[in-house]
């Protein structure tokens, strides 16, 4: 199958772009390379040390005999994007070239509209190429369950039945994002649902949760094909930072009470989801929404199982609550559903004692790299700044190796 | 009281700025004339002849002695808007200011995208220059009945109590809009609604129906404070386009069944929902919503309204029934809620044959201003084009008074 992977330079886009490759599918990635130049903006760098993406593809070739081609531009410009629809030809598009990180939304007003314009003119623009172009083509679109929020009842994936007065309807999960980057994907979901529904678009919607893990089978290959592993408090997602955290002797720094749960999946799971969507299309008019993730656990329970696996190793893992920098529910009730990826065949990589060792090591052998000043938080949902990109650094990171 | 009416130039925005400075409040207006920029750029034009704001301003300062203040710019610049809000201090802003017509936002990508970034981020600006300069400012803020599309069960006013599983929310209403336009206004709603809790920010969102009439008390004073009639397809709502229509012997326009049900309003009640609305702020940190109409019509029964007083008045008034341009349910279930207006004391002007014969009156008096080439839907929801506003007008609307 001939799929696109936009945004395939980053976190999960590299890891779908070389599985999909592995699979045997004609794979193109559409990358701007913002998500490398964010790390310049904030003075924070990966963990592991990443090549350039020429690089990566180069020694992939040589590795795998397989060809991914490369097309370099931003989603925002029409032009570019319509003439690598026309070129790629793809059958399923992945669209990952999203600003993805909510502290990174919420830094600032400046960082807030780049966030909603950025995400949602680039999926206006896909849309709009989609029906101009490739309208049988299956748009498979990151979400992400925090659109959701933390309602008291269950949720459903993407929609509800809802009983009222008599009357009966299956309408939009009602929305409750928590940040300005939630609310982007909200508005990227409404946009899409609207688009399907007047062109006869096909649709697939992931809700995905916190992804965590670095190694899949294809980025274990070779130190050149490494993925990004993010620990910083604003592109880091809580389980990697805290495998880094305890690596080096840091409090693990938990928000509040803790008890803010979430989904959780691994990126080996990240990647066999988005096959299983590719392989498994939405009809033509369907904006289908599956919820992407395969455990539920609170922020202090992650916490817990990363203190116990860093005291096996013979590390004395600390937990520290610092306050919220979010405004969020501390306790809430969370049930949500994610039954339609497992339906599709997916076998879920729970999270094992032998996945936080091997987090952890990870985290060892790249020591020398770490910052500390990365792990604190900075970015306060209630006091927004209009110059943190202004203010100065300080002493760059050191880079030793 | 000091209130600010971001759009104040505009339909709505012009009556309701004047009302409020009758009623003794201090107003100041805030316009980029980019709906005076829309006519030229449609080759289209409001029925009755506006004159300048400059004009209208000097005029109404004459005649009632009160003076209304102009900051003219564009929301989307966000050093213009803060240094408005800075120097006015206003008490109340009442939002408008943003791109209204659903047709114009899905005459192509280029429109769609305009619609979308102008709407979202004047109002992101907004937020965040209330919540730096003037963070006990309630905002008033213009959203729209299409929020809701045409869901099979009663439409709350903002927010649903759920009941699932055994378990119990209040929610906000799902919603399902039905163009790009109304999208953007449901974008807008959700970024409001977490300003509003991160931030502590008063907010009342005004979800109006279609709104009728062109006369009200103080536009009435003078014909040089005459507001908009618009009855072109892009622009002009239903009610007005086919009392327009009945004057110049031209079938009234019905798309599809004209099923299609919505509620309504009469321009006199638009503007005093919106001074009750800022004489009852919200609280800090709500977002409360009201269902901003006072009666529903399905669009045949408006024809036939029309029908029946262009009868009465001698007129020869036919229904045509034309392909629907819009993806919509042609026949549906419709009981919106609209109650917390009435509880804070509107007295509806209902639509009455007295109402009809001003309007058709008003159509009759401006004849000759009448283009039937405006009528017409050009814009399709399915087939948006890329070159609608590259397309050579022909010959210009001739205008002999």
């Amino acid at each position: 199958m001939r799929i696109g992977v936009l945004g395939g330079d980053g976190y999960c886009g590299w890891a779908t772009a070389l599985y999909l490759s592995a699979r045997g599918h004609s794979v193109s990635i559409v990358d701007n390379f913002a998500r490398r130049q964010w790390d310049h903006e904030l003075g924070v760098q990966t963990l592991t040390p990443i090549r350039s993406l020429s690089e990566r593809l180069k020694v992939w070739q040589e590795l795998s005999g397989r060809t991914i081609d490369l097309y370099v531009g931003d989603c925002m410009d029409y032009d570019f994007l319509s003439a690598y629809v026309k070129s790629a030809e793809p059958e399923s598009v992945i669209h990952f070239a999203e600003q993805r990180a909510a502290p990174y939304s919420m830094i600032d007003r400046k960082h807030a509209v780049f966030t909603q314009v950025n995400n949602v003119v680039g999926t206006l623009n896909l849309l709009f190429a989609l029906r101009e172009l490739q309208p049988d083509c299956h748009l498979v679109k990151l979400g992400t369950m925090g659109e959701y929020g933390t309602p008291n009842i269950d949720i459903e994936e993407g929609y509800i039945t809802v009983e009222h007065n008599g009357r009966k309807d299956v309408l939009p999960f009602p929305k409750q994002p928590g940040s300005f980057y939630h609310l982007s994907k909200v508005h990227d979901s409404h946009n899409m649902m609207f688009a399907c529904k007047i062109w006869k678009l096909r649709a697939t919607d992931l809700n995905q949760g916190v992804v965590y893990g670095t190694i899949t089978d294809e980025t274990a290959l070779d130190e050149a094909l490494i993925n990004r592993y993010d620990y910083d408090e604003v592109f880091g997602t809580v389980l990697n930072r805290f495998c880094v955290q305890a690596a080096v002797g840091h409090p693990l720094t938990v928000y509040g009470k803790g008890g803010q749960t979430r989904g959780f999946l691994d990126i080996r799971d990240t990647v066999r989801c988005v096959e299983l969507a590719c392989l498994n299309p939405a009809a033509p008019g369907e904006c289908r929404v599956f919820n992407q993730f395969t455990e539920q656990f609170s922020v202090l329970e992650i916490a817990k199982l990363v203190q116990a696996a860093g005291h096996k190793m013979g590390l004395d893992v600390t937990v520290e609550q610092l306050p919220d920098p979010r405004v969020e529910s501390e306790e809430h009730y969370y049930n949500a559903k994610h039954s339609k990826l497992i339906d599709l065949g997916l076998k879920p990589h729970l999270l094992s004692d032998s996945l936080l060792d091997s987090l952890m090591n990870i985290a060892i052998q790249y020591r020398d790299r770490i910052d500390t000043a990365m792990f604190l938080p900075q970015v306060d949902w209630r006091k927004p700044t209009n110059a943190r990109n202004l203010k100065p650094q300080g002493v760059p990171v050191a880079v030793s190796r």
